[in-house]
């Protein structure tokens, strides 16, 4: 029941400026004749209303002189949800209880939910009516395998509904999702540029970096401008074939970003949680087909072909059901794809490929000619094995280079990449044959060293598995845009120099 | 791991004063160096260092003035875990991975938890090294059925382990537990006078309220002084047999307080909890024998009989497991005990049975006796069947009401309890028989009046089920200490006016 919360005077709200992520919290002191007469106390939830606007929130005491017995500080995310005039008065009250919570509670109990009952917690938990808790008691009830293909489905169905969806008017759209934990796999860029070059229309919306060193937002964004709203996308889409626009503008599949910040603190792996993220947002982007590469490596997200196999049944399945065309591709995830690790470093990369230059990486060339032939064949654009053959023709041919550009200019020009003014290289000290190369701690390094946030850090590494390596030659190089960075890159280097692994010369290898 | 943060600036630290419960937070600005250089962001989990002391805490982005780009704010939890000097300086870094998630994760995929691994979980609690998502992940992962009789004698032992425990040397202590939902069931005071008098050893700790309008504590504390520290209860209990403390002023089970906070917001029921965390409690306070009091009834805790017996039954074979005499008693839980409801009103319910005063509420004094009666049957002072009987006897006699003065007086004095000025009063419009009482109703309109914080406050309800009420006959009065909290609990009262219903004469009773 919602109190009629006129008998209180109204609280000044206070924008203290707190950046609380997707949880809504306000603040108020411990004086604050509401707390008393409601009851409430810290943790307690919370509804906050202005003018015909209604936020539930989590509640704050204040014991400081944060603010006043009058006040009621509000979080960024709970001051932007209410969109307060300055002048705006606010009450307080006792929610309604969240009605889809007790669709969690029977989930915990083991019952199975139906399309109504995801819906609505998918519902509550974009209309913010869910604190962190509740999001983590969805998160684990829904862990391991206790979602069945049928409820997988209805929850993709759900999370699609909760936001909005691009509509193309096209009769194929195709898209591309890698299950990250790659350093540098950066195709994308590339693959759109030979599918458009094909015929194909390609609009890629694409993600920043979450939790990695660079999101192929993050990578274009240091090429071109990637803020596009519909209407722009619209128009370049039909005058170029294809875009590469960042994700974010449009409001595609909003619960995924809500669940994957509860996810990353639990870190409670779903497989019906994964398929429900990435067919979400590719379906409400408007693909019709769509390759999914996994990577399998011992340090990347997938790390065996029996666990890829079953990923990838389930994607097959629930892919069906939604009448989504797609093709799994199980790629070698036991090492970065080409040299940089960070924006500009990886945006390097896709440049040298695009102009055959003869410095370019060829393993990130060869992978992206593998899932655009991939992607090409699903188009039917060529007979089942000749895809690949067409992909590397249309880069050698200077076509998809030519359409790369002219998507660029179309989305407001071609940028130079930024160059980092800070180095530090690792150098081997004795010869050998690298051996072994930690992803999960070059994606770290790069991080130390500030990317994504900064455009030019990264991590440069020129060597694979397999090279021989001379003495002081190059192993990598830690690019960053301060000091103060590359010295803590460099510091948790050399505590993880194993990062790159030499077998010595005299030893027999592996 | 953890990084060497030596590299970075030291930060000063700010005590704001916001009260996050049992969750540590601090607050860094968006512009602080460490946030870019160890890639920290809204919600990560970091490690505040100062001179030795470590804390594990979530981390909010302050966008706004609180504090400086070299400052780091803590919340009260946080300040108080690292015992800041004045001049102190911080260091914050990336904490080492929480192994014992692991194991939360193990359960969240169905495998049975041995006694170390719930052992690290609850210790990772106390200390602080969980933050409210991994709690709630927890208990989502225990709630429902999903917990073992094994996994819940080992959690239970956990949980006593984490704590205090108190040790009185004698061969029987004996304490009772009700599992709440029914207002005014304030027997203890009456019982323990009554064992006291028949000679019993009685060490009484009680909690203050966490949902209900008051605890024992908060009871007895309009009575006498309940802050007792370990020495001064020895020596009171030695003295006059038994005493009536806050047990709060010793750490009992504090996992207990932590998880509670959660599972309020998630309001995830879990029957393993509930048994380890009563019974915990219990045996962390020197108890040998426990009767434990289920009140049953269509708006108590517990309302059916089938569940009752499935609630007792488990409580018996954990109890047997950890060693722990223990008897169950059902009730009647289908109305409040007593006239008062609230820290005063109840106090005032409790001597009138103790003085055994004409007006003394008959159910509470004949609920007092059946329990009472029970645990001397258990402590074997008498036979099978005689216990409420002596119970009674030891009340009509005074010897209960001068055991419970010795008590008050070696606590520090009988005081007498305060009284509301502010009164309002209910009054039946046509005769009739009533027919249903609201206990959550009542309580809630209870805790709107100010109980507990205020003591006097509450609700007075002289009419049970069953009793012919005449026009303008009062049904409940509502006593506060202000008129802005009688007029709050007023608005919900006429909104809810279904809390007492009335069967009119003309038809026939149900």
């Amino acid at each position: 029941m919602i109190l009629a919360p006129e008998r209180m005077a109204p609280l000044e709200p206070l924008r203290i400026g707190i950046d609380t992520r997707q949880e809504l919290i306000i603040y108020l002191h411990a004086d604050c004749p509401v707390c008393r007469s409601e009851g409430f106390s810290a943790l307690s939830r919370v509804l906050v209303s202005s003018n015909g606007q209604h936020i539930i929130a989590t509640l704050n005491i204040v014991t400081g002189d944060l603010v006043s017995s009058g006040q009621i500080g509000l979080s960024e995310p709970a001051w932007k949800r209410l969109a307060l005039k300055p002048d705006a008065h606010i009450r307080v009250s006792h929610p309604a209880p969240v009605q889809s919570l007790s669709y969690v509670r029977a989930k915990v109990f083991g019952h199975a939910l139906d399309q109504q009952q995801l819906q609505s917690i998918i519902e509550d938990i974009v209309d913010g009516r869910y604190a962190d808790v509740h999001v983590a008691a969805f998160i684990t009830a829904c862990g391991a395998d206790n979602l069945s293909l049928q409820e997988i489905t209805a929850l993709t169905r759900a999370m699609i509904q909760a936001g909005d969806t691009l509509d193309w008017e096209l009769p194929m759209v195709i898209d591309k999702h890698c299950v990250g934990g790659l350093p540098g796999n950066r195709t994308s860029p590339i693959v759109v540029s030979i599918l458009t070059a094909c015929g194909l229309t390609v609009p890629k919306t694409s993600s920043r970096a979450i939790t990695s060193p660079a999101g192929t937002a993050d990578t274009m964004e240091v090429l071109t401008n990637v803020c596009l709203n519909r209407g722009q996308m619209k128009d370049i889409v039909t005058r170029v074939g294809g875009c590469l626009a960042w994700g974010g503008s449009v409001r595609l599949s909003p619960a995924d970003d809500l669940l994957i910040q509860v996810e990353r603190a639990l870190d409670i792996d779903s497989e019906g949680q994964l398929v429900a993220s990435v067919l979400s947002k590719k379906i409400a982007a408007g693909a019709t087909h769509v390759l999914i590469d996994i990577p399998v490596g011992p340090s990347a997200k997938v790390r065996s072909r029996a666990s890829a196999d079953k990923l990838a049944d389930t994607f097959r399945q629930v892919a069906a059901e939604l009448g989504l065309s797609i093709r799994l591709l199980c790629t070698d995830g036991s090492q970065p794809i080409g040299c940089g690790i960070g924006p500009a470093l990886e945006a390097l990369d896709v440049l040298a490929v695009l102009q055959s230059k003869p410095e370019a990486p060829l393993d990130l060339r060869n992978r992206a000619c593998l899932v655009a032939g991939a992607m090409l064949e699903m188009a039917d654009v060529t007979a089942p094995g000749l895809g690949e053959a067409m992909a590397r023709e249309k880069l050698e041919s200077g076509e998809a280079w030519d359409k790369f550009q002219a998507i660029c200019m179309a989305q407001g020009g071609l940028k130079r990449p930024p160059v980092a003014p800070y180095r530090y290289n690792l150098t081997a000290r004795d010869a050998g044959i690298v051996s072994a190369i930690d992803n999960r701690l070059l994606s770290k390094i790069a991080k130390l060293a500030g990317a994504p946030v900064d455009p030019a850090a990264g991590v440069h590494i020129p060597v694979k598995l397999g090279d021989r390596i001379e003495p002081n030659e190059i192993l990598l190089s830690i690019h960053a845009e301060s000091s103060g960075e590359l010295n803590y890159a460099v510091g948790y280097l050399e505590q993880h120099i194993n990062v790159v692994q030499l077998q010595p010369l005299s030893e027999p290898g592996p």
